[in-house]
């Protein structure tokens, strides 16, 4: 199938209290964009969270770094300025996803408390005003250890599979395949990033043609401990 | 910018010694596709092999084991039959990229060994023929640590920067961006893998619609064992 990716415009800055779905609503207009059955929305979670209120005044370096910590179950490793760290949620990445960058000076925004109920409310929302079955993705962006660069993951998911599992099933050649497990909206979240531009001011895209069901979560994503060789 | 990925149809097959800039330009005609400038033409890295002849028999579980560690530079870990090994090129991943779905029985498939190289061979092929100006990446599909499932990531890259350095540019709030190492080829990898099905039968997919100017190379991705906290 072709996937379509397109960017949603016109999404002011976002406060709290704000209501994200009539934004997005706004936003698709303004981008004469009609939503279309099986629509997957994706957003990036720095609108979420400002709009959930997950802002917090740091008065300076020491203060971002506390807050760091004090957003982090577990540190997994230190280098001078950068906290590699696990979140409440299970998500490792640096300084357990609190961020100054797009935010007004001296905040910072944290991560959604639960962003897969982020992601679960925002598409019912979205489904309640527009009559119109979608899924939606919330996103951040994640570095990894080994690959230079960041991209974008996801870290809440409603209304689709996080992983695809293949187990079972025969690969071109009949043999069953050795990749069973796709982390099918790690892949929607790095393509929706593509159409995001790269100043990160268009918070929100649509991906179509995409047939996925089920139900799965972003937390889905969360290697256990126990099976994971590098912490 | 809107963004279009389309499935590239009817490359069968794969042997030693094809010419697949030509299985490539029949696809594209199959798919009615018509290639435009500035397209990217993502292809897995396993016709890319194949073509190549890096192929081996394997006899057993032992033979491709020694295989996999023979292509290895170094080890990172090993649990059960799972090994995480450098590749020469410098990418980790398990079993050092040798792998033995989609080929036939008793085979498995090596990586390129030169994966930058073998995009821009091909990419220049595929510009003498269509007279268009494109960009190639080639692909495979890694285990990341942390997170469960794969993604397609970028491998190989021609005519295109691996990664979007926007050191000093301003965010939304005119303050200088935190990220700024964009791994924007593993997002367009991991976004053509969405279009090419799951039972990795579709090898190659047009990503359309990006602006992006530079020629990197994929081992520009591979980031520097000094600045890796996790080896």
């Amino acid at each position: 199938m072709s996937i379509e990716i397109h960017p949603v415009r016109g999404i002011p800055e976002v406060v709290p209290g704000d209501d994200l779905a009539a934004l997005i609503v706004d936003g698709l207009a303004l981008s004469a964009i009609a939503l279309q059955s099986r629509d997957i929305v994706v957003v990036t979670h720095k609108v979420v969270s400002k709009a959930e209120g997950r802002i917090e005044p740091v008065g300076d370096d020491r203060g971002y770094r506390e807050l760091a910590e004090r957003e982090a179950r577990a540190i997994l490793r230190r280098r001078g300025d950068l906290v590699i760290a696990q979140t409440e949620h299970g998500f490792i990445c640096a300084n357990a996803g609190v961020d100054r960058s797009n935010v007004a000076e001296g905040y910072a925004v944290l991560l959604p408390i639960d962003p897969d109920r982020s992601a679960h409310r925002l598409r019912m929302q979205l489904e309640q005003v527009t009559g119109i079955g979608i899924a939606v993705v919330v996103t951040d962006t994640f570095g990894r250890p080994w690959r230079r660069g960041v991209v974008d993951v996801a870290i809440g998911v409603s209304g689709l599979p996080a992983i695809l599992d293949l187990r079972g099933q025969p690969d071109a050649h009949d043999r069953t395949m050795s990749v069973t497990e796709i982390a099918v909206v790690d892949e929607i979240a790095a393509a929706a990033d593509l159409a995001m531009g790269k100043a990160d001011t268009i918070p929100v895209a649509i991906v179509r043609g995409l047939d996925l069901t089920g139900e799965g979560r972003a937390t889905d994503l969360v290697r256990p401990p126990a099976e994971d060789l590098f912490r």
